[in-house]
């Protein structure tokens, strides 16, 4: 740890599943990164001050609050840390960023494309009075995708063929699964594609160092009516932290009330990078077995690579400038001291798990705050990620028909 | 080997990659299957005179022709295998079904959706004269794939969801790699697509037992512009068994001369099929790393399964209605004396390779013929792939647009 | 988290490798786990006072000592933690428990034969007085070894057959590693022998429910000679988190100073275990790419599993009760909620890291002491292990001849 | 195939499991391979004359005989192929060598020390004459397995540290097994030791190019009596190809009559190598869930190899090398042109089976008979696998005390 008395008073907004994650990425990284500030777990906020008060104790931080306005405006708040639902992303962040906080949000950035470019033109104007943003696609720190990145820029893969990008899940295979708020569409935006699709594509886009520019997509709902969620336990709370619904419709009936499921279970895309690769994505969850496979494979000229979050430690390379009879998928463990990320950590071999990737976050975050850079992805990075959703949208909408993706830039020049 | 003296009398033309691999089959089946009649390796036929007659001593074939048309109306031939490139194929068949002999075509069945249809309404007329055809998606026959059918057709997997294939292959990475006779249009109808990705189509149709109804495609060819052969040896014969291209132009010129590839190098589709799923299909001869990376996996309501052509004695099976905490992708060995096919060769765990896969397909083939049944695939089912590589064919044309794919039997019926 | 308000304040004796490893746990575990009692970090100790008190300042402790004997005594400790290298084990352990404080010892539990014993013996005259005590074999608390053992108590796995156990690591392989304090036997008493092999041999004994009766065994120390660490820094604090050597012979000379190891690079041995299983074992740091691999396999006459530590979130389990043809390796991914622990952490499939062992180490540890049951493994268990080390290293100077393990119960009753 | 006319007529003792899987190789070798002499499948033998005579239809011998003396000494066999149980190879073999035949013999060579000597005594006598010898270690023909001798041999792997080797089956776990040949001494000599130990040791002295020089080793017989087999067919035919047990004692009773197992089911050595490694080694027919499970691992001061022969056609090699944030186990996919045996068969990827090495054996030994070089592995060879054996079993009679391998050369000198 430095020996810095400078601190960056952390405020949270939600505090579920993504609150977990992120408090235990906030209460770790300055106790082993060496780093210009350290994170105060000042703040953290709900709608639900029972609730929000036993998170408060439970995760750590010093005090709550119900209202997410005063969070963002306090003076002893330096940074907001926004972990609820997609559809308040837009609002809580503008307000913060207004106010003059360093924002870190959740992906995906918004649950709709005019948000999300009200989001970025906000950022960029922020920045300018010395204000930094980020989006959480926290997975371009887990080691081995940070090390993709290096290999291609390195040029180690030659000119990009393919990229073929699955996330899959299966949690909700069962149709008797309740209508947890991340299957309606007011609160998450879409479904498998926003909240999982996002991350591949972000992370597509990192690595290849392309964006996409065009897509044809197919989209599915396969089960079309659930149950409502009970109440605030239940099953609702073991499955991926998921909040409860509104409990609009609850009350009634002699049978379990049931709603209609209003987002995608599962988007299936083709589409071309800038840089001339084909492209296949995949985003489920209804893949049996799958439970958080997100997997990436992309095939260059010179080489290839391959990445499974569910083996995170690990990265497969494949170098064809090796000799012909040597040639091969290396299993690389990314665990080594010079592997990005890992000098904090433990020896060679002595594996991380998914939460390392938001303490990694938080890492970069605070240098970037700490001295005055600009962390990435950025807001207009998240835009972008959300103008390809959109077009993934519109795609399956439109029968497939191809549709491009409008260039983020342009965007928010306008 | 059975006690029977009844001979299957095969005349087989084409003796290159297929021809090699067919020939193993013949020789070898009735030598580990008991079957109601013993292949005869009689006839062989090729252009060249000398080839084919080194091929005939080679491969063990009793004689030889340079005459195709001879090799089909023989009086003392009763089957006609198939192994030319795809652009022969229609006339040899229609000519060797015309003659009453039983054909197994090799795959895909045609070059052209109206070859096809020919071909299929031949097979059919000659059915009712008592003469069996089939096609040879090999594939259809590794004991792994058969079993994943299997436990489709049993309702192992409940209802499908997802579907998703990949045909991998790097040969042709290398911009300097000759334009070979799979690279040319006019002699192999596609590239990637019709090479492999008919395979895919097939295996996934038939293990799933459902018919991709349509598709939306991109396909692209990386490499524009190749060097000609520079003749019948050299690295065309090193690759995949290709035989050199006619040699049109390479006459020309002090470098070099060079030639234009008119086929595709990989071919990106996402489809439906008729029973509800989402799929995406890939096929690729740009997957630096993958040799022949064939894999399936599907996704039904009750379980999963994973097939991976370069590990083709294992099959994964995911069943979902195990004890939720011992759930698993199960590694199966699929060698047991009980798994299909299996019987006849070793021991547990004593692995066999690609070739056994024609081996098991002429043990059904002759076995059909012998007892008067239809193998399958037929025809119809292989015309039914050329409908999907033609939408295929024509989204890719189309901007990738929504195309759906004919009806086989319709069309067979018109 | 629990509402309650009792403390368990800790002092900690090291700050190295296992300093940190359990820092993070108990900064960890009351976040995580809702407990009888809350850890509180309370005082670290190390010889050097500049560094410990970085070692506070990073870790979190809220103060330090360079005096072991003041934390073990201090009326304001009530659990003593040890993280210092095998030779001062005993001597800090003895005094804590004779001082009334509830103890975690680090593996192995001691150096010696005598000292394990008069530990063990001490913890049983403490236990009297109410007084717990553990020892670290952390990797009993991996969720998937936990599996195991669950697996192996419910029957599953029959009658144990074979067991196969090896924890390999590569980090001394280049002869230029200087000499640290592994691999000094005064500090270290044994090399591979004691550090990792302990570990398998507790794993495995914990997992089948029985104890090795008997062993024969080859030890080995490949490079003999190794340079003296150049201080504090460098390569030994970049390897396992190593400590230098004590600098002895470091005055000397125009070239590097060298030393003689005194500790094997590997062990191997055979074994019987009472339940009439044969076992294998293999312990080493010459295990060139492995880096971190204790892997554990065992065969049943109703099934087996498989567990490798640079995969932990894995468990291979076969089921010979399963329909032939299905029977297959299965890959648990140990992240349901109902796996052992899970059900604290991350939604299934995202997988947790080496650290977390320690985390759920300090949970049971917590619970015991706050319950007034006793943890296991208890220094009995410990004392257990240290008698087949002994076991081992008699059978290797003893040319490999069968050399039974010491009952552990008999020499503590003794 | 190459112009040759030259044959070498083979006259094969045996056809149970070997029988059948020497005429495959038999049969296929001169079909894809040039080589200077072929192969023709001239004559077998058996005692049964009904069951002989079936197996020469169904493999494909010209002829056969139940009198293997006159298969031996006929003039028109020129190489004997012994294929039967241990007990009668020294038999067979030695009168064969004194006929002038060349001759190839299962492993294990014999099935005691005495046979063995007097084997390769009279080998080496027979060479003098020109008459060549070979015991059929089939599986240094693996290509991957040859690749590893090729790494070693050029010094990839450094100093070799360790070797481990496991063999494992399962196909007697069932107590209810009956009690076939390959589980009486008198017939097999030993059990998993010899059946299948014997290919670990044999392959990894081939591999490492060192020698064991001395053992200390454990067997187990877990099953102790076993119902005799109830006659010809039945559970024995479809286990390994076993023959069923003589008979003896299979009249008496009401119940079913049992019989003594009276060799090991498992034995598992630690050893030492005349280059300086380690090595841990175990054969079991109790492994439940491992099928043909022979796995080597071999770990040099530079590198690693892994081979697996469930996945035959992969090898894994670990390249300390390399840049260390690039290290791993490659997994190469040995099936490429330029790897050992496999420019015959097919392209990239497209893999191939346990018989294929039957095969590779066959052609190396035809080109050596035909070109007038010895074969390896020579009886000399095999012998000195027989003195490890012998230690083996010495070793676990005398209490695991370590026991030295007896030279073998100095012994076929005495």
């Amino acid at each position: 740890m430095s020996t810095t008395d400078r601190q960056l008073r952390v405020g949270m907004v939600g505090y579920a599943f993504m609150g977990a994650a992120h408090s235990q990425a906030w209460r770790t990284v300055n106790r082993v990164y060496d780093l210009p500030a350290r994170a105060r777990m000042a703040l953290i906020c709900g709608r639900d001050a029972g609730k929000v008060a036993d998170a408060a104790d439970r995760l750590g931080w010093d005090a709550y609050t119900t209202d997410w306005r005063e969070l963002v405006t306090r003076d002893d708040i330096d940074v907001v840390d926004v972990c609820t639902p997609g559809d308040s992303h837009a609002e809580i962040t503008l307000a913060a960023l207004a106010a003059g906080k360093h924002v870190l949000c959740e992906k995906p950035l918004a649950n709709t494309v005019a948000e999300a470019r009200a989001m970025a033109a906000a950022a960029a104007t922020a920045e300018a009075a010395g204000v930094r943003s980020m989006c959480g696609f926290n997975y371009r720190r887990v080691p081995a995708a940070t090390m993709m990145r290096q290999l291609v820029a390195d040029g180690r893969l030659g000119v990009i063929r393919h990229v073929r990008a699955t996330y899959l899940q299966d949690w909700i295979v069962d149709p008797q699964f309740p209508l947890v708020w991340r299957l309606q569409k007011d609160r998450a935006g879409s479904g498998a594609l926003g909240d999982i699709g996002a991350h591949i594509i972000d992370l597509t886009q990192y690595v290849t160092g392309q964006l996409i520019t065009g897509v044809s997509a197919v989209t599915e709902t396969f089960v079309k009516e659930r149950p409502l969620p009970a109440g605030s336990s239940g099953l609702a709370a073991t499955v991926d932290g998921a909040e409860p619904a509104d409990g609009t419709g609850s009350a009634g009936g002699h049978g379990p009330a049931t709603g209609t499921v209003t987002v995608d279970d599962a988007a299936v895309f083709v589409a071309r990078l800038d840089g001339g690769a084909l492209a296949t994505y995949e985003a489920s969850r209804f893949a049996t077995g799958r439970k958080n496979a997100l997997r990436v494979e992309i095939n260059g000229s010179l080489g290839s690579v391959v990445f499974d979050l569910e083996r995170l430690n690990e990265l497969e390379f494949y170098d064809a400038t090796r000799p012909a009879a040597e040639q091969g998928f290396t299993r690389i463990l990314v665990t080594e001291g010079g592997h990005p990320y890992m000098s904090a950590w433990w020896p060679p071999g002595h594996i991380i798990g998914y939460e390392h990737s938001f303490t990694h976050q938080m890492r970069d975050f605070i240098e970037a705050v700490a001295t005055g850079a600009d962390p990435a992805p950025s807001f207009a990075d998240a835009l972008q990620v959300q103008l390809v959703l959109d077009a993934v949208t519109r795609s399956a909408e439109l029968g497939s028909s191809w549709t491009e993706v409008e260039p983020a830039l342009a965007t928010v020049a306008a």
